[in-house]
Order: structure tokens, then C-alpha cells, then sequence
């Protein structure tokens, strides 16, 4: 359907019944015996190729892109998520090639050699909200698994079928034109649960990486686990962001018009999407809210995905006002012609929070957002000591160092319950960065030594662990070997050196 | 119980309820929050400190072991087993000073950076069979735990507790005189399973650590993992060791000699030991299995750990007898006034494997192993690949390259099934190597990506991924501030370099 104007699109798409999982299942495994040994190189050449063939098909996926979800074709489709699309794909090119990734390291005296190698077959399922960048068929999982030398069966997402098509044309095409063997890349449409479930739990698979709702992925970390399978998850955040009173004193309206900018933006459908502040009652935090209330109030209200997200969104507001939570901005009806929700604002008490932080940590995803006003630090310090795990956390402070003392009381709470700890800025926009963390404590993930976004980390959760103890030397992978690879990084008798 | 005499000790010991497993987890969660923005150095502090007093108290801890677990004081005890524990703990020490251990990466135009920190209060598991080196409070967990800054909560093995219990003394004293909070190091002793469910899911708890059996540690994985705990499991493992036929051509009897030394070395009560042999039908096969029945059969019969590993050997011959294994060696009551079972030996053919091969996977711990006699390379590539996941895999190998192309038939299939992959050695003795992967996939472990041996990298198990994204400088931790630590090896901008 096309969410900005609630009609059904024209195109049908398959749903993939257990049977042809399984083959696809069986696929993957044969090719994976075929390319399980290959130099980094053979899979830099299918992402780059691959690349080249998104960017000569660019128009109609963005076009399709924007049928199937209303995010708007500039700036966003066209001017942001397609060209990050394709540079995620390019810089895994280059770690695939480097071989740096494998983390090689050598005990010359021991002949001792070990590196991350492939850990098999990776099943991916991408989230609704980034039909592009996190497809699974074109995103950061799927060009993580690849790099780390392992086929993709890919679970194309029911919200963007055509989108996803595109791409799997083209990595098919990518894959023909650079020699992949058959099952090398797969997409499969909807699947009941029962088949998901057996999907990631598969003796033949190596792992699988999600993306998506808490609950459909709780659903399969259940059955992963049970199989001793891998599974990284990317699961729910509400992102606290704290706000200091010094901070506020210094710039509080800069930072009420930061704030509603990430939260509404994009509709708000970020899994980064700030959906909690935490700030101490005062006059100047009286100011933000009046502030933010007015912005949201005023604010053009974005299309909403799809009617799942809508109804979702309806939910967890319900959910957040039934915990305690009071309605400062939205509520009304706004365009009943399109999926979407009224910009929505709502506030509670420090005290109110502990009452009910389960409850008051219900995940609204899009345009909604809970301000928390603590009584004191203390009891700021304590909302924080309660969250669960979350992607981000932020805490902005007055420049001149006054917030510092209180500062010290929060980020130690913050820092233990969240994977990327900013400061003085919104937690939306997650740069493909090395030392970029897209992860967190459970349940943002489903383990936090891990990151989704950040190449080459990001390869390291589609490795398995490789030891080669006195193994002859020419039988070792190339990069393990006495002379290494060109590019390479290995620590080498605890000292990292580059080969040449 | 002595297993030597069957003779119980006289020293008694508690049984840990559920409210002090809860104190201990309580008190570690407040230590935690003392500790963890420490530096390395404070926790290298403790572990030197710790080892010191281990050596201090060696003679009643290895005379202590001796008594519960019948393991030589020469040349394991002593010899082998306690300066090894001591080593690690030293290890550990040097990896916790220098930080390397984190991964710091820093991208410096993005100001984003990154690192290991702890992961939260670790519970560690022990296993039976390494009193000293692996003891839940002294052993490889426990120091990579400590390392990474965390608590621990150790779990006393009920077959040593007076050994565990010396460990725990030393331990608290170095912690008070290295100024350790309360809380920090912690032994609890035998737990119902119900309370060890409790714990490893606990919600302050960080992460466990966990070697021992398959079955208890299943139900530990499932409670951890419905809760989003890391858990490390090292839970069994057959080690498979493939003789191709021109190395038993060349060099047959010193192959059977070594195999029959790791196979019954310390009863061979080794996660490592070689319990399944493949081969392939043929005259110098023959010879190797009777020259290894006479030598099972003439060796000394080592004493075993105590009566619940004699019944767990006795369970798992029987089961590969049921499964259609054969009896070589072995059998019949070797002597009833200790705790032991006459070495075994047992054969099937490759066909024979295939048509049971979980039960012919079966683990008989202990001073037993199984011959798998293929009747052709493709047999034995069959029965290769339809192994479980293991520790190590092992290929013999003529050194003349005669065997070459059988290697790079059956080495694929069981690179992928084994952490540690040796040529012409046996799988027992695990180097403490920084390349050491004392890891595997499942069943062998719960994760295919780490190792419980070997530092910096088994420290990782026990860290989480924290980010700092503009975080003002002063407020980073010391290793990715610009200057750094000295001798801390950290990514930057893509280049690894060391601090100075």
C-alpha cells in the first residue's frame, strides 16, 4: 500500500511457503562449502559490482521506495539513504578485501595462528523503516555477512516488496556477472512465524541478523538460542536524552528546537528517535516544555510507513498516558487520507516514572516523545537506574563546565545502560563510522559486545572464531600465512603491523 | 570424597541458599558501580597481588587438590597446573595495565570513539577437571572477567570445595589490601539448579562464565539467554582426529604411541581428549588399532575425578556400545577401592557411524575413545561432516605431501566444525597463546566468535561495546582521550599504533 494515500499498489509479490525456505536454506549451504575458503577479494568484487548495478537501477528503487513507504525521494531516499546505501556496500568491499576484519593473530614461537573466518550462511531481516540502507538485501547486515564471506538469504520485508525486488534483481545480476555460485544471494517474501522460527534455528545456518520489532524478534532469539545459533538483534530503544539545568539556562531554546527537529523528523521513525528526556523541574525546564509543546503543536505531521505503524504508535501513546503519562501536545484526528498521527508530546513526574518504568519505557515509535521531570538529581539519577537497555543516551550540559558535578551523578547510570553515550547532541544520525556503536545492553540488542552499524566491527558478528595450531604453512588462509597480505593488519607477537 | 580411597573428607561445607546468591549478586551490583570506571591498573593491582598470595598458600591448596580430585601433584599439580593458574592471573594482570584488551578505535574526524568496557557482575561456572587453572575463583574466567573490570560471583565446584575454598581466602585478602570494595570477589558454594537459573538471569547480573557439562549448562543457556545475558558455555566436546592413511604408512606406531599418551594422560579428563579417531580402512589401519588395543590395555588406569565422572564414562560407553560401537579394550572391573574404569577403546565403521551419528557422538569423559574405520576418503568426508561442533580437530598427515589431496578433502569439513584446527599433533594441552581459540562452534560452546583461553582476547567475552560520540574530552576515559595510555594499542583513523 502506499502510505500517503492508504491505496493498494498495483504489483503482487509471492509468500514464501517452508518448503522453498528450506531450499533456499539447502542453497546456501552448498555455496557456502564453494566460497568458504575464497580470499576477501572474490566478495570486495560481487559488493562492488553490485554497487555499480543499484546506482544504474537508482531511479526506480527510489521511486519504488517512496511508493511503498511516502519517505519523502529528497532529501531523504535520493540525497541520504541511497548513497549510504551504496557506500555501506562499497566500504565492505574494501574491509572484504583488506582482510583486516579477521582481527589474525600470530604466536610466532607457538605456531599458533588464528583469525575470524566465516561462520556460514546468515538469514537477515531488515526493519520496515529504512527500505534501503538496513534492506535486507542491500543493507548494513547483508553487507556485513557478505564481507565476512558468507551467503545471504534475505527476508525481503512485506512493507516494501517491490523496493526489495529491485535489489535482489541486481544482486543476482552482481552475483552472475562475478562468478557467485547458485545461493550465494537469496530473497525470501513473508513467511508465517512457525518458518521463521525454524528458519534461525537451522543446523545448516551460521547465524542470523534482525532488525525489527521487540516482539517478533523475541520470538526468534527463542529459537535461535534453543539451536546454539547466533542472532543479533536489533530490537527497541526509547534513546533517553538528559538535559542538564545549566543547559538549559544556556541555550534552552536551541535545544527545544534540536529536540523536536530529531523527534519529528522522518516522522520520527528512527530507532534513535530521542523518545525520552529526562530533565529537573524548574522554571527554565517549564520553558522547554511550553517551547516543545508549541513546535510539536505547530509542526507539519509526517506520513507514517504504513498503517502497522500507525496502529502501533496509537498503542504505545495509549500505553504511556494509561501508565501516567499526561498528554501535552496531539491526540486530535489530523488526515484520515494518509497513515499518520498527530505530533505527540507527552510529560510525567520523576516520581510518576518510578511508579510505573516498565510501563513509562513502552516504546510509541514515530512522532511521540515523553518529557520526565524529576524533583532533583537524585531522583533524575534514580529514573536512570531503572531504564532498560538502550541504543543511545544523551546528556547535554552547559558549556562553561556548571552542570559538570551533576553530570558525573548521571552518566555512570546512563553509560552502563547504553551503547553510544553522546554528549550535546540529538542521538539520531548513526555515521557508518569504525568506531561507530549501533548496539547496546539487551533488550536494545541481544548482546551488547556488538555493532550493527560500523564497518569492519560490524563484520565480526558473522565470524566464527578460527585457530590453526601448527598447521602446515601452506595450507593456512593467505592472510595467516609468514608474509600476510597487502593492507592486512595482524598483531604479530603482541604488535599490530601492516602487511605490505 | 577422596576418589583415590572413595574415603570421605572431613571437612563440611554449606549449601548457598537463594538469599545469599541474591546478597552476592546485590553486593556485586554495588561493586560494580564502585569499580567500573577504574583503571586497568587497579584490577592488574589486585590479580599480581592475588597471585602472590597463591603462591604464598601453594603447598595447602595443591595438597588440598590432590586429596579432592586425585590429580598427581607431580607433574600436574605442581608441575604444570598451579604455575599455569598463576601465569594467567599474571597474564591477565599485564592485559588489564595496558588496555589494549578494549579495541579502543577512535575516528577522529567524526570525534566518535570506542572501546570495551565492563560488562557488568560476571558469575563463573567451573568444571571438575581443573581444580587450579580453571576454578571458578582463581582460573581463565576468572581472571579474563576481573580483567575486563568486572565482580564475580564464583560458583564453587562441590567436588573441590576445600581447594576453592583456600583460592577464595586469598582472593579476599588481596582484594581488602588492594583497596577492592566489598563485594568484589565472591563464593558461593552448591546452588539447587533452580537458584543457578536465578542468577545467570538475573537483572544486575552482567554475564557468566561457564565450563562443565552439556546438560546442566543447557539449562543455564536457556535462562540467560530468556533474559539477554551473555553466557559463555564450554560444554563438550568428542575431538575428532583424522590419520590419513600415508602418515600411518610412514610413521604408524609413533601416531598410535601419541595418541594412546593424550587419550590417557590425567585419566583423560581433558575437554580435548581424543575421543574419536577417524580412519580409513586398510592393513596399516589395522596395525594401528592393535598396536593402540594392546597399549590401552597394558597402561596404568588413572584415577578419576570421583564417583560422578565414573558414572557418567560408564553411561557414555555404554551408549556408544548401544549405538553399535565396538569393544577393543576395556570392560571388565579394574579396581573397586578407587574411583576409575579400565581404558577403553571401541571401534565401529564409517557405515556404521553414519546410520547413528548423535549417539555415536555420544561423550564418554574419561580414559575412552572411539575408532571410526572408513571404508573410503568420501566415507570419512561423510562422517566428517556430520559432526557436531568441537573444541579442536586434528588431521595426521604424510610429510611428504602423499596424503595432500586428502587433506584438502576432509580439512574443509572440519574447519567449519572445529575451533582449533592442529596437523600432526594430538588436541590435549591448550597453550596459554594470545591466538589460542579454545572455543567451537555449538554444541562444543554457545558462540562460535570466542575463545575461554587466551589473553587479551577471552577478555572480550566480558566487555560491552561503549561508544562516545562527542563526548567533551575530559570526560572520556583515559585510553581514548588523544594521548592515551602508554603501551595501550588503539585503531586510529584506520591505523593501529601504540601509545607511548
Amino acid at each position: 500500500m502506499n502510505p500517503a494515500t492508504r491505496e493498494s499498489l498495483a504489483d503482487e509479490f509471492p509468500i514464501s511457503p517452508w518448503s522453498e525456505v528450506e531450499a533456499a536454506i539447502e542453497s546456501a549451504h552448498r555455496a557456502a562449502q564453494v566460497v568458504r575458503e575464497w580470499p576477501g577479494e572474490r566478495f570486495a568484487a560481487f559488493l562492488e559490482r553490485y554497487a555499480e548495478l543499484c546506482e544504474a537501477s537508482a531511479d526506480a528503487i527510489i521511486s519504488a521506495a517512496n511508493l511503498e513507504t511516502a519517505l519523502p525521494i529528497e532529501p531523504r531516499l535520493k540525497g541520504a539513504e541511497f548513497p549510504r546505501t551504496t557506500n555501506q556496500l562499497r566500504q565492505a568491499a574494501a574491509a572484504a578485501r583488506e582482510e583486516s576484519w579477521r582481527l589474525p593473530t600470530i604466536d610466532s614461537g607457538a605456531n599458533i595462528r588464528s583469525m575470524l573466518g566465516p561462520i556460514g550462511p546468515v538469514a537477515v531481516f531488515g526493519p520496515n523503516n529504512f527500505p534501503l540502507a538496513f534492506n535486507s538485501i542491500a543493507g548494513g547486515d547483508f553487507a556485513a555477512a557478505i564481507a565476512a564471506g558468507n551467503p545471504v538469504i534475505a527476508k525481503g520485508h512485506s512493507a516494501h516488496p517491490r523496493t526489495t525486488q529491485l535489489f535482489a534483481e541486481a544482486a543476482q545480476q552482481a552475483a552472475d556477472e562475478t562468478g557467485m555460485p547458485p545461493g550465494f544471494v537469496q530473497l525470501i517474501y513473508r513467511t508465517n512465524h512457525a518458518d521463521g522460527a525454524k528458519l534461525v534455528g537451522h543446523p545448516l545456518l551460521g547465524a542470523t541478523g534482525y532488525t525489527g520489532s521487540r516482539h517478533a524478534g523475541l520470538v526468534l532469539k527463542q529459537a535461535a538460542d534453543a539451536a546454539g545459533k547466533p542472532i543479533y538483534l536489533e530490537l527497541s530503544s526509547v534513546n533517553p536524552v538528559v538535559i542538564l539545568p545549566g543547559a538549559l539556562q544556556e541555550r534552552g531554546d536551541a535545544i527545544a528546537g534540536e529536540f523536536t527537529a530529531s523527534c519529528l523528523m522522518g516522522a520520527g521513525q528512527f530507532c534513535t528517535n530521542p523518545g525520552l528526556v529526562l530533565l529537573i523541574a524548574g522554571p527554565e525546564t517549564d520553558r522547554f516544555i511550553e517551547t516543545t509543546r508549541d513546535q510539536f503543536t505547530a509542526a507539519p505531521v509526517g506520513t507514517l510507513l504504513g498503517p502497522g505503524v500507525e496502529a502501533s504508535l496509537r498503542r504505545g501513546i495509549a500505553e504511556l498516558q494509561q501508565a501516567g503519562a499526561e498528554l501535552l501536545a496531539g491526540g486530535g484526528e489530523v488526515d484520515a487520507s494518509r497513515c499518520c498521527h498527530a505530533n505527540t508530546l507527552l510529560k510525567v513526574s520523576g516520581a510518576g516514572f518510578l511508579q510505573d518504568p516498565a510501563g513509562l519505557q513502552t516504546e510509541a515509535f514515530g512522532n511521540a516523545s515523553l518529557l520526565v521531570v524529576a524533583a532533583s538529581i537524585e531522583e533524575l539519577r534514580q529514573v536512570a537506574s531503572v531504564l532498560e537497555g538502550n541504543l543511545t543516551g544523551c546528556i547535554y550540559s552547559h558549556t562553561g563546565g556548571i552542570d559538570d558535578e551533576l553530570y558525573s551523578i548521571v552518566a555512570p547510570e546512563l553509560r552502563q545502560r547504553v551503547g553510544r553515550l553522546l554528549n550535546d547532541k540529538m542521538p539520531t544520525g548513526v555515521a557508518v563510522s569504525p568506531a561507530m556503536n549501533h548496539g547496546g545492553p539487551f533488550p536494545a540488542t541481544g548482546h551488547p559486545g556488538f555493532t550493527a552499524v560500523g564497518i569492519p566491527a560490524s563484520l565480526r558478528r558473522f565470524g566464527m572464531l578460527q585457530c590453526y595450531d601448527g598447521v602446515r604453512p601452506h595450507r593456512l588462509p593467505p592472510v595467516l600465512q609468514d608474509a600476510g597480505l597487502p593492507g592486512a593488519w595482524r598483531l604479530v607477537d603482541g604488535t599490530w603491523r601492516q602487511g605490505e
